[in-house]
């Protein structure tokens, strides 16, 4: 078992199954890869590392990103946010985020469709 | 009330309380503002206004961002990830996303003390 620094398990604001949410991005494009989960022994492995390793829901056990497929995520950064219950995490992404094989889960998922706010609104 | 697209809400895997989690990014800059969450109706209504809403979990009520503040976020495009658990928004932040007062939320929560993977892993 890792330990997570007390006064880091402190900030954490976790949800009823004692997990935070991890966004993963990109460190240098900015891409959002994915969305994973952790609590305490995730994110101190995680911290401890240099490799990101998410709690599974679905599966219930540790999973150190890419110990499979290869496609490993090296860790750049972490940061945690206002309220404690998410965390951003700067990778260097190796091959395909996704499991289907795209970059980022997000173009896996694709878009929906929106009615977006006028190109002023947005700055265009 | 909004309804959802029934194709859409067909996509979404939510958790017990009925949520996804949204990424909310800026979408010329890449930085990630925040995390809120949606229930169907919050989509429905950020899918169709061209204003982001979120679906207060503390508050327990609908919360269009900007309403109070002023720190509007215009909708540029939403997708959605390969499992449908959770959103990525992308928006036009007018000021600063955190009710801190800083740009994102993360800044707000900063950085925890991450030991790096090398240089090398990292593309630096």
């Amino acid at each position: 078992m890792t330990t997570l620094d007390p006064r880091t398990a402190e900030l954490l604001k976790r949800d009823d199954n004692g997990l935070v949410a991890a966004i993963v991005q990109q460190h240098d494009t900015g891409e959002v890869l994915m969305l994973g989960w952790m609590d305490d022994e995730a994110l101190a492995r995680t911290l401890t590392s240099g490799r990101v390793t998410f709690y599974s829901r679905s599966r219930q056990e540790y999973w150190r990103k890419g110990d499979t497929s290869g496609h490993v995520q090296f860790v750049h950064s972490v940061s945690i946010d206002c309220d404690g219950d998410a965390l951003l995490i700067k990778v260097n992404q190796v091959g395909a985020a996704c499991h289907t094989g795209t970059r980022t889960c997000f173009e896996a998922g694709g878009d929906l469709a929106a009615i977006p706010a006028t190109p002023e609104q947005l700055n265009l």
